[in-house]
């Protein structure tokens, strides 16, 4: 994956998690508490500069009460691959 | 996520991409060509060695022509979080 289209997932993954904040209405600080992360990460998160492993999507996935599946397929609908 | 937890959905991962070229009938070595990876990094994954990011994710299911959360729903199969 070239690094410009490495960004653009990072981004719309930092989309989607800011999206699922805003339709369940909860704080980068409710998020993080409810995932056990640092409030830190999850703005970079969100900012698009950190990229998640796979542990990060369950857990996630896990705060939000969701399937990390159904994390993936909202993630699909804002990421391209070229 | 504590360390036991991390090591199985490491190994869930690496169960999950054995299965899927199993089912696809393709080498490791085709897999690795196929999304540009190191074929030792295939193996890596497939031991639960080491832990995928998302466009890790993005590239094997690419590779496998599905869909990342497609990807994801199998392996959710194979894992548990506790």
């Amino acid at each position: 994956m070239e690094k410009a289209d490495k960004r653009k997932l990072q981004q719309a993954f930092g989309k989607t998690i800011g999206q699922l904040r805003l339709e369940q209405n909860i704080s980068q600080a409710k998020l993080a508490e409810r995932g056990n992360f640092n409030r830190t990460y999850i703005s970079d998160l969100e900012r698009g500069i950190k990229q998640p492993s796979l542990s990060t999507i369950v857990r996630l996935a896990y705060a939000f009460e969701m399937k990390s599946s159904e994390l993936i397929e909202q993630f699909e609908k804002l990421f391209e691959i070229k």
